[in-house]
This record gives C-alpha cells, sequence and structure tokens, in this order.
C-alpha cells in the first residue's frame, strides 16, 4: 500500500459534508486532512458541530480560506458547499493541483445558459462546464479516470437516471412519448438550514409537491436522458416527504410495442452487472426507502402492463449516501484509481 | 327540529366507525343509539376499545347480530365493516326499512363481474350495485335525496374524482392520453389490524408503492371517470406513507391544446361554487396532507406548463374523514333532507 | 340568546393563536372580530397564513396597535403572544375595559422577582401579577368568574398541576420527597419559528432533554404545587418528542405510609367530578399522548407500588388545546359566565 | 492473521439478528456459515427476509435444527431467539463446543427463581445462570475472555447499568434513596412481530408508558446495580417512543453531600478511559437519541443540582447496536481474544 491521499471536505458542517468525513474516517487510502465551513466560521472542534461524530475525529472545522487550504497541499478536495460558493472556488483550488468533487450543481449542467434561470447566478466558466465529469459513477468510469473535476450528480437526478438511461439506451421506451417522474424525498435533501419549510411541524404528518415545472434538478434530468422539451415532455415533480434520508422515484413510461418486463430486467441486468452500488429487485419485491436508507446502494424495480405497455420504475436511493456522500466518494475512488468501493462498503 | 333521527355503526371498532361514532355524538338531528362490532366480538364500552372517547360516550358494542340491530328499530345504519360483511347484511337491513350508508366497497362497482377479480368475492346481488347511489356527495345530490342505500366512495377514488370529473366534464383533457395518478396515503388507510405491512418499523422512515397495476380502488376510479382501458390508461399507483392519515394525489393529464390554468379553475369553481367541502387552492398555494387532515375538505389545486399543455393536478384529503366517516355523514345529511354539513362543520 | 361577545386574538400567527381562532369560530356565544400579528407584519388574509382555515373564515390578520384593536371595541381579548410582548401591551388593553386572557408566561407568576432570571425581563407591574387569575380552570372557577386579567397556565404545569394538586390537597403525599416530574412535548411547544431545535430532521428519529433545572415552567409548577424548594425538591424536566402536539408527564412521588392507588383514585374523582375537561382513567388503561391529542382534554392515571409506597403519576394532554387555546376559552367562558364547555366540546 | 472464526446466528428474521448479521458481514477475523430462523420456517435467502441485506449476501436462512448447526461445526453461535427458546437450545449447543453468546434474557439473571416471574418459565439450568458472563462489556472484560456462555445484557439495563455501576461503585450515590430510572425505546425494541401495540397508528404522534413496576428489565437493572429493593427502590419506567431504534434513559439519583459533578465526569472518565463505545458528554452536550442512533455507542453525560444534590443522569444507545447486535460482538470479540472493536468501529 502506497502512501495515503490527503484529503479536504469543505462544506462541513452539513449533512452530506458530515456523512462525507464519516466515510473518509474509515478509508483505507485516504488520510482527512481539513474540514472547512463557510469563510465566517469560527474554528470548532467537528465533534461540538456533529456529535455524531464524537470519539471518532479530533480534527476542528475551520473557516473557508483557499489559502488555508492550499497550505494543507491537498491531493483531493471535496466541495460539499453551496451551488454558488462551489462556481466560485472551484477554479483556484483547481489551479493549485487537487483533484476536486464537487457535490453542489456548480458544474452539473453543459449549457452555461440554464444557470441564471435554475441556480440564480451566471456562469462565468463554461470552460469548466465542458470539462468538468458528470459524475454518475455507473456510466462514466472511463472519464473519470483520471478526471480533475467532478461534478457529482443531484440526489433526484442519480434516482432517475440510474435506472432510466439503459432503458432508453436500449430502445425500450416509446418515442415522443412523455416521461414523467414523481419523486419524493426526505428533509435532509432540503439542508440543515432551519426554515419554514424544514420546521418539524410543517413537514411530519404531511406531504407536500414543491417547485412544480421548476425544479433545478429538472434541466439536469433532462441532460442525462438526452431530452429536449420539443420532442418529449419531462415532468419532474419533487414532494418532501416527512421522513429525514431517503428518496423514491416512481417513473412513468410508455413502452414501444411488445416490449417486456424481461426486456427491462436484461438491459438493467446488463448495464449493472458490475456495478456495486446498483440492485436490481425482481418482481417479488419492490424498492423501498428502508431498504436502501443509510446505504450506498441505489435500488430499481419496475412493473409493467403488458396490455398498454406502460411500465413504472420504482427507484430508491439515500439522498446523503449515493445521492451525494458514497457517490462522491465512488467518484474520488475511480479517480484516483482505487477500488470503487474503498471506504464505502 | 323534529324527533332525532336513530341511528346505528357497525364496524365500530375500527378507524373509521370510530371517527364517525365521534361525529355522530355531535350532530344535532341524529341520535346514535348502537355500535356493533364483528359476530364473535364481546359487549365491551366503546370508550374501551376507542380510549380516545372516554368521557364521550357511555354506549356498548355489541357483537353484530341482525336481529339486535333491526331490534333497536334504526333509520339509518351505517357499515363501517369489511367489504364482503357488508355485502352479506345489507340486504336484511335494507329490508328492514333503514336507509344504509356503506363505507365498504361492497357496492360501489355497478359490474358485478369485477368483484371476483378486485374483491375475491361473487357479488350475489347485482340488482343493489344498479340501485345504490354512488356517493361522491358533490356529484350526486340528486339521486342521494330519499336514497335507501348509499355506496361510500374509497378514499383514493374520492381524492382523484373529485378534481377530474369537473376536468373532463368540461372537455378540457385531452383525447386518448394517459391519466396517471400517483397517490400516497397515510396507515390508517390500511385498517387498524397488525400487519406486517403496518408495523411501525416496516413504515416510519420509509415509502413504498403497492399493488402496482392491480389495487381494487382502480376500477372504481375508472368507472368515476368513465375511463375505458381500451380507449385511455388509467394508471393509479398507491404508496403508503408514514403518517396517520391524509392522503395526497399527484395526477398528471395532457389537456386539450390551448386549454389554459384558468380554465381548470373555471370549471372547478362552477362545479364546486356551492359545495361546503371542497377547497379550490390557488396558484400561490398547492393542496398539503396537513391542511386537510383532520377536516372533512378535499382540497384541490394545479399547475399547468402551458409550453406542452401538461398539468398537474394535487388534491388532499383525510382519508378516514372526507374519504370515509364525513363524507357518509354528507351522504346521509343530504339522502334524510338535513342540511349537507350537519355536525361535520 | 343575547348578543354575541366581540373577541380579538393577538399572536393569531401562532400555532395556539390559529388552534384559538378555530375554537372561535364554532362558539355559539363569541364573535371573532379581528386578529393581530406582529407590529411590523403585514395585513394577510387568515387563510393564507393558515392554509388550514381556508373557507372558514375571510378574516385579516393585521400587524399589532392598540389603537387598531381598542377601536374595535372589544369585549374580550385573547394574547397568545411572547411573554414579554404580552407584558407590555396588556395593561392598556386592560385599561380600554376588555377581559384580556394571556396565554403566555407574563402574568403566571405571583413573584416578580422571578422573571428577570426565567423569562429575562424585569417585570414592570406587580400589581398585576397579584390581580391575575391563574386559570388553571378546575381550581379557579370561582376567582375566575368576572376576573378582568386570565393568566393561563403553561402547557407543562396544566399537565402536572392537573393530577398533583388533589393529591397534595388530599395529603397522600410524603413530607420532604421529592416530586419527579419527567415530562416529553411534542415540537408545536416550541413555537413556529424556525430554529436548529425545531428543524426537522434534528427532532425526528431522536429524543433529547432541554434545559434541565433551568426551565422557566419549574418555578410555575412550585408555585401550584406550593413547592418550596428548601423543604422539597421539586425536579422538572422536559423532553422534545418527535411528534406535533401533545406532552405526556411521568410524575414519580413517595405517598405517606398506608396511602393506596384507590385513595389516589378517590382523590381525583371527588375533585373531577363535575370537571368537563379531565378525565380519570382506571387501572386497565393508563393516558397515552394519541388518546388526548387534538382534544381539550387533561388525562390522568396512576400506578402504585405498595410495597415501596412509590406512586407512578401519568397525564397527557395537547399542548395546544388543553395546555393553551382550549383552556383559554375554558377560562374565557368561566370569566364571562358562559357555560364552561362552549365551543369546546 | 490465522484462519477466520465459524459463526452462526439463530433468530436471523428478528430486527437483532439482522444487524448482527451486517456487522459480522464485515467482520475480518468471522465467517457467517449460517442463518437460522424458528423450527418451522422454510429455508428463505436472507435477503428476502431482510431486502436491505440484498447483493451482501447470498446466505440461505434456515429453519432451527441442532443437528443441522453443530453439523456446520461452527465455532461461535449467537441466539438472537425468543427468551424461552434460547433457554430451551443453548445447553446443546454449548455441549457441542460452540461458544454461545445469547442475546435473549435466558441467562442474565442469577435468581432462577425470577424466570418464572418475569419470563413465564421455570428456568431448568440454574447452573448456567452461575456459570454464564453477564456481557456488559466495559465491565466484564476479564470474565469474558475465554466464556463459553455469554448473556447478553437487555437494552434498557445497558443503558442504566453503563452510567450508573461507576457512581455506585465510586460511592457518589447516597444510601437509601430511590434511583428512579425513566426510560423510552424506539419500537424495534418490541420485535418485528405486528401487534396492536406495534401499529404505525397506534405508535405515531403518541408516547405512552407500559408494564409500570412490572418490567422483566427491573431485576436486570437491580441484579446489575447491587440494589435490593428492601434498602432502595428502583423504579423503572419504560415508555414506547414514535421512533425506529433508540433508547434515552433519564435517571434520577440524590447524591451524597458535597458530590459535585465533577466527581460524575472522574468517576466516568475512569471508569471508561478504555472504552472504545462509551462516549462521555461533558456539560455543553447532554447526550440525544440521534447522535447514538446507527452506532454502537453509549453516550452519557449528567446534569446536578449543587443546591439540593439531585443528579440527572442522560444515557442514550442503539437498542439493536449497543444494545444488542454491536455488544453481543463486543462480547464475542473479547471471547475470543479478538480487538474489541473489530467489525464494529
Amino acid at each position: 500500500m502506497g502512501s495515503l491521499v490527503r484529503a479536504i471536505v469543505a462544506g462541513a458542517t452539513g449533512y452530506s459534508g458530515r456523512d462525507l468525513i464519516r466515510l473518509l474516517l474509515n478509508h483505507p487510502r485516504i488520510d482527512l486532512i481539513g474540514a472547512f465551513a463557510s469563510r465566517s466560521a469560527e474554528t470548532t472542534p467537528l465533534a461540538a458541530i456533529h456529535p455524531q461524530l464524537t470519539g471518532l475525529t479530533s480534527l476542528d472545522c475551520q473557516p473557508f480560506d483557499e489559502a488555508s487550504i492550499t497550505g494543507l497541499d491537498p491531493d483531493l478536495i471535496f466541495l460539499a458547499t453551496p451551488n454558488e460558493f462551489s462556481h466560485e472556488v472551484a477554479p483556484a483550488l483547481l489551479d493549485a493541483g487537487a483533484t476536486v468533487v464537487d457535490i453542489s450543481g456548480a458544474f452539473r449542467l453543459r449549457d452555461a445558459a440554464s444557470y441564471p434561470k435554475f441556480y440564480g447566478f451566471e456562469h462565468t466558466r463554461p470552460d469548466l462546464l465542458q470539462k468538468a465529469v458528470y459524475g454518475l459513477t455507473e456510466f462514466a468510469r472511463e472519464e473519470l479516470r483520471g478526471a480533475k473535476l467532478v461534478a457529482n450528480p443531484g440526489c433526484y437526478p442519480t434516482s432517475i437516471l440510474t435506472p432510466m438511461i439503459p432503458l432508453l439506451g436500449a430502445g425500450l421506451v416509446a418515442d415522443n412519448q412523455p416521461i414523467i417522474c414523481d419523486s419524493k424525498s426526505g428533509v435532509t435533501g432540503a439542508g440543515k438550514a432551519p426554515t419554514a419549510t424544514t420546521h418539524f411541524v410543517e413537514v411530519s404528518e404531511s406531504l407536500k409537491t414543491y417547485n412544480l415545472f421548476k425544479h433545478r434538478h429538472a434541466p439536469e434530468i433532462a441532460q442525462g436522458l438526452g431530452v429536449k422539451n420539443e420532442s418529449r415532455a419531462l415532468i419532474f415533480t419533487p414532494h418532501l416527504l416527512p421522513i429525514n434520508r431517503g428518496i423514491l422515484s416512481t417513473i412513468y413510461v410508455k413502452l414501444k410495442d411488445r416490449v417486456t418486463r424481461r426486456d427491462i430486467m436484461n438491459a438493467w441486468r446488463s448495464a449493472f452487472n458490475d456495478a456495486p452500488f446498483v440492485r436490481v429487485f425482481d418482481e417479488s419485491q419492490m424498492p423501498e426507502i428502508k431498504f436502501a436508507a443509510n446505504t450506498p446502494f441505489c435500488d430499481i424495480g419496475c412493473a409493467v402492463d403488458e396490455t398498454t405497455g406502460q411500465a413504472i420504475v420504482v427507484s430508491a436511493l439515500d439522498n446523503l449516501l449515493k445521492g451525494a456522500a458514497s457517490q462522491a466518494l465512488q467518484n474520488a475512488n475511480v479517480a484516483l484509481g482505487f477500488d470503487e468501493g474503498a471506504g464505502i462498503r
């Protein structure tokens, strides 16, 4: 075993940052050498911010500062920071030579023009949008090897693209028919900031839709599926579930004539044969959030009404793990040439 | 004010029965004179079965027995009993002259042939299937007046038919396009019997689909919408939410060309102008389960993507109230000539 | 029936204010004529603030302003406002002649010296602390009749004082032994402001103690029980439960020699014989939060180990109803000479 | 590294069994060679019983049968079986030479006479009650080394004994004063069988006490603390929380004169200096269930009112891990001479 890779987590105060730190502390090839919060934060022990980490690390979480970070000479930097902040700080960190895995949306969309509309800021580095590898690991292993900038996919997009890319790729889905993605997420997906939306009393014993036709993950899903709205409606409806972690996506698609459930299963089995973190469920058991929560898996299954050719694809994953931290680590592992499951299994 | 109507609740041990009793105890025109459980039950105070009712009633819950019931000379009988049991006992109770409001599915489907497939028993009284009034109150007030047998709608169908009937009626929905109903229900909808499905640990912090393409509410919805599968796919996907009460349905429909959000609102406003228990939400606020839970309302709202003509209709209701007990009472009120909201508001 | 009493709710944006409004809208003798928020709020329809109220009221919620309120010439004003704000505004409202029922803690403690320590402000009206009636309705009916200022009890104190006052009054409790109150509350008790404490993810799937030995309800409980710390330790430990509404208090007391469970039941039955909103549970069923939630009751029960003379008293109530809004209305009813249960049952 | 220890889990269908299997699958020194259910079960893949384990193991879960088990020649057998079943089968498994770690209560109480009263069966092997090592790991490492029969402690007792044994051992607690343990547990503690008690609707949005003065963990706690009821009342009140996993115990004790909070912290620090799975929280942060859930830790903290000498000790753990599976593995590790944290950290 060679020397350890020196890694840093920026955005260490959030939920994704915390889960990533927990994984990194057990990684056989990576040494977590620094954790950073916002620019104005005070230096605080990580275990005071996340009491779950008590006894697991004595690292401090420091105020974000490019010079402090590059001064630590890191090989690998995870940005679990807000979109616009990642956009601001990634270039200098890349210039300093580190591999950057960005968990925000700052480098996910190839089309810079989408940023003002969906993210509320002008993107100043369209060149990086072309260079960034979109890290849906199972479909990007080749480009990931040696990559310097990885755009880690959104949690909702991961839950939708993972099952749908093989079906579109295998030509199983009818043309010109809408793809309807009814997705439901736990509250960690809304972040750690206390808001009216995340107040226990507003969430508990309830369910709501939000951002109908307007969620910023919609263009990311369309990009990943290669869907243009002129040719096919892609509808993505997020809901807020009264649970901590987990996403279930129920996806409605019309199949081409004579396509069967078995064709879907074959497409998935061939796509995910060697994928350590995608589990294909057979007919006897559909994915449920509780099977995937607290795991690094994306679980997928489907039901088909062969009379009408309608398929219902169901996927489940943990939004903080396969939807953020563990996929970021999958991507780092592949980028650095490690075993894809190192520190994750 | 004349003399009080004498009412009985059979199936008083379940959640719908309990909520119905709570409503009846406050009804100005109805006197609850009896409560019944299964045939083999022992006589037990209602408050021992439902400690919530402590101090509110001293009635006993008795074993079900036709002679005991008819001996009380009831004017009105609510059946909150299992489907097959309602099917078995309703005829004799009707013969005894009482108005019967059946909360089960025993008399909801006009087509007797659907019963073996979806309910697991042969229907022996197709004549009653023709005579029963399907009590989606807002659309059935005329037939309800003086009705002797009311088939109270299912909870999911109420949440879907209420917003959709006016849209189809006004001709706003594109022909030959699927109607996709992604519905999510709290656990009271699964009944009071302890099963693996209703175990706290299996439900909590999770979400799952169930009965894909096979739920018995699908033919009821199709019947209510006048949809035949040959002409248009109707897809109904129920999910089990980790909450006690409430249903949210997210319904995807393609609108006809040039139909706008305003057309939908107009159709609803005209349909529900005088409806005391349907609330039409405007664009600034979509229905959420928490607004409807513990109320007798069905809340409806919608979003429309006018580029693609796709509409998302969202409805919310309390499955035990508008989806069962309070709608049963709405129906009884109309059948008996009382104010529709008596004992409900 | 005479003319209606004209009532106002200040603090209408909070959870207690909302539940109080819901009750008042159904009150046969009271007309809700105004609803007020903070001084800097904008006028907004109540139903926009609390979508639950859609269709139930068209009242606006206005910015708080003494002149606007007194200009409406109200007979009755409920203050569901923060402690210090109630302290500030109550005197002028009283001077204008209205009966004031204050749901905050501003007038609950007789000893003005406790305010800086437990409430963080100097109390400037110790005279009103003497005049205010502490509205634990069941023990204060005499003083409540015609009262002009009612200090509505805290939610935790109501859950503890209701069962304990009769036991101390009947001399059943051993002297000089601690009374230990282990109380657990739902999150509505923490108010509507989004904070780290009320974030869904922090509360859900967890339980925590807070304010050990320091909660501001401790002196209120001690005052209500007539306990001085020199003679007897009163320990009150609040916990935050992952539920919306409800308090369960588990209270540990040492009984005097030869006192039995039956003695406790007798003391309670005699104290609450005519109390419409206290339910005494017998041995076969202890109070649970779900029996009391969404009801105006305080449920009480106990278990006694007659070998050791240790008693465990258990009480449950809905913190927004018996712990706030419905008790406020009970108090207003008694103060105004109405039936105690008007608008509540 | 030598050859792997061959291990079996009986009771593999329950929650503790499942979590234990998940740990064992990652253990560097142990090979899981078999999983067993009840005698009448059918052979079923583990992943069909626990879909969480999909992709992690291809083992079947077989019907329990002594000959099948001993035929596999196991070195180590975990019994996650019901109390009476463990009592029945452990002797033959011990005779076959395996080390047995029993997660049930069958061998926890030294006094055989307690079994009929608290467990409902006569204990036929009082000799094994004397030989079994009570595996509260932190206090039993010496006896555990080489032990053949380990009685794994109950979840509630672990949460109470861990903080309290050092305080009694250091003589900090006043004599003849009650120790009051108010404990709250998640629903996995009630097992996987669907009952009225574990029905989602009965648990959710509620809290209840149960088995007041009668829980079978009370004699286990008394034994662990060395408390005899003649000299000191030990009161243990369990509550059922609406969460999946986790216990919080709030323990009230009177300290001896002049004992301070610092004395408690010193006693704990000295007791747990080398304990990898006990975390002592300082004053700024009390234990909460969410910090300990899904971890192998028992977290402890305290508050002291130095005026009255009353202490509140708070502990939190995951009932399926430190309260069952991970402590069982800690015990197995120590018994077999492995690193205490192997497969757990």
